[in-house]
């Protein structure tokens, strides 16, 4: 049995959506448990294997993430990351406030000894061959960061990669504003050297480009770029995509034509949808904590909590402990 | 008449399409004048407006730019930025080197005092109801950037949307990790305390989600973000026309379909088409200095040597010296 803590009030589709997707979690798993935590009346499910922990405070996607977290110490996300301190769960999971899921991974469940700064990992979808998707990080929890900081993401995620993913041997890339080694700002100038002596399977710098082409399974940068990049291609994607249905709409003769593709760029949708890809991990924290999409839904909530459950099976942290912690 | 000083040897397609660009584009404004600075035998036409002269050198793309334009002073690229200097023209263009560019436009035709670090400003579409484009800066002439550079980045983007893009009050925004005010790194913290007093029309923090919306005339960022920005633009452009491409060779029934959708699709490709949308212009020299993309063909020299002119005939310059410099 696994057990994974699920906040249920965070999320612009909670509680209802979050609902869903844990019963249909443990309906399609018997080898899944899970508590969920929640304000009262919130849920309105029955299962054996969902225990319904009701809590009396929940902390808005607006709130100050350090100072929700300390004050607000009853809501379902703070007490979801309780759970796992305190060993009842092996994983936890919110699609709520990404700030303050940190600042409780943080003040909750503890920093590895030896992890600078944690990071936020993000699966973005890959096309091309491989399409087995990549991983890019720091998406956010940082706003400046030092070298050391980005080569620590850099160890952290290879470990993830390996351990929760099954890439053998990941390759790693720096991203960059150029291509060249003598590339970039002070801060990648001297991540570069770090990682190129890591021995880690450093293959240089990684311009965004090649963003959604698979040429690396993991682009590590600053929190800052990292959250820019995300956006800029959800923005660019979100155009892009709203341009061909406007194309697809435009007359009754493309109508028509469109109804005969609609099925294959549906699965160009797909492919970028957040929803298949699951959750963001944050890395260099004590326990497995998941930070799902905002605006996770059912299917998303499943792909989450199958995310987590991997997460708890597989010896990632642990690894990070031998690798970068002191202990 | 208007004197364009012209680099036959730098991008791509050069001299080919260069030449083809600059013929065409005399032959459809009579009122333009071209001096075209090339190799030996490099220019096989004939146009009285069209003055051909022999250089020596030629800079690579791969050429160190600082190093180049000190070196190669005989070269098709310093050579044009030296006719601007010498008043011979009224502005430059080249598609070639663009360090190497910036470094002409600091070394020969100077940056104008009190401009602290000249940038490269991009024009981008935007989808939705204006279809106008904006204006993003840096584009990667500097790695590293202070709040106060991105300040007068915002005053001389102000001006030049004013002066050659017709925009009356053009909106700027900063590009930042999170819409509200405190959010985002100590460089884009001290930034929109400067553009917030600044007297501009600042609109606030801008995620680029909204990248292609048109929300803003003017996003302003430091060199090594904006560079990713436009990386990660192009990359998920182009990977997600792949993929609709892709879906539209499927099979036969696919084919026919696409047959109908054909036309507009491609217009959606034009939208993004950066020939359409003419060169980045290097604001804060003391002339009109525009770089043209590296992989322009005869349709984007056209339309790099229009914007040229429309820089020369404006008076951008001189109000950008009487706003931020010390003349």
């Amino acid at each position: 049995m696994v057990k994974i803590a699920v906040d249920l009030m965070g999320g612009d589709n909670a509680p209802e959506e979050i609902e869903k997707g844990v019963l249909q979690a443990v309906e399609e798993d018997g080898s899944l448990e899970v508590l969920l935590f929640g304000l009262k009346d919130a849920y309105s499910g029955d299962h054996p294997r969902v225990e319904f922990i009701e809590v009396t405070e929940k902390i808005e996607s607006e709130d100050d993430p350090v100072r929700s977290v300390r004050r607000k110490k009853d809501s379902s996300l703070v007490r979801a990351c309780r759970a796992v301190k305190d060993g009842e769960a092996d994983a936890c999971i919110s699609a709520g406030n990404t700030g303050a899921l940190m600042s409780a991974g943080l003040f909750v469940v503890g920093r590895i000894k030896g992890v600078e700064r944690p990071a936020i990992a993000t699966l973005l979808p890959t096309t091309g061959k491989s399409k087995e998707g990549m991983m890019l990080l720091d998406m956010g929890a940082n706003a400046d960061n030092k070298p050391q900081h980005l080569y620590q993401f850099a160890v952290m995620a290879d470990l993830y990669m390996r351990e929760n993913e099954g890439r053998s041997n990941p390759t790693i890339g720096l991203v960059n504003n150029g291509s060249e080694a003598n590339k970039g700002s002070e801060l990648t100038k001297e991540t570069f050297k770090l990682l190129d002596e890591s021995g880690l399977n450093f293959i240089g710098n990684f311009e965004t480009r090649d963003i959604l082409s698979g040429k690396v399974d993991i682009a590590v940068t600053d929190g800052f770029t990292g959250n820019v990049i995300l956006k800029t291609l959800e923005g660019t994607a979100m155009a892009l995509m709203g341009e061909v249905k406007q194309a697809f709409l435009k007359n009754t003769k493309n109508k028509l034509a469109a109804l005969v593709l609609r099925k294959d760029v549906q699965s160009i949708r797909n492919l970028l949808d957040y929803r298949q890809y699951g959750g963001a991990p944050l890395l260099g924290l004590e326990g497995n904590v998941l930070k799902a999409h905002g605006s996770s839904d059912r299917v998303a909530i499943v792909s989450a909590i199958r995310q987590a459950k991997r997460m708890a099976e597989s010896d990632a942290i642990t690894k990070i402990k031998e690798r970068v912690g002191e202990a």
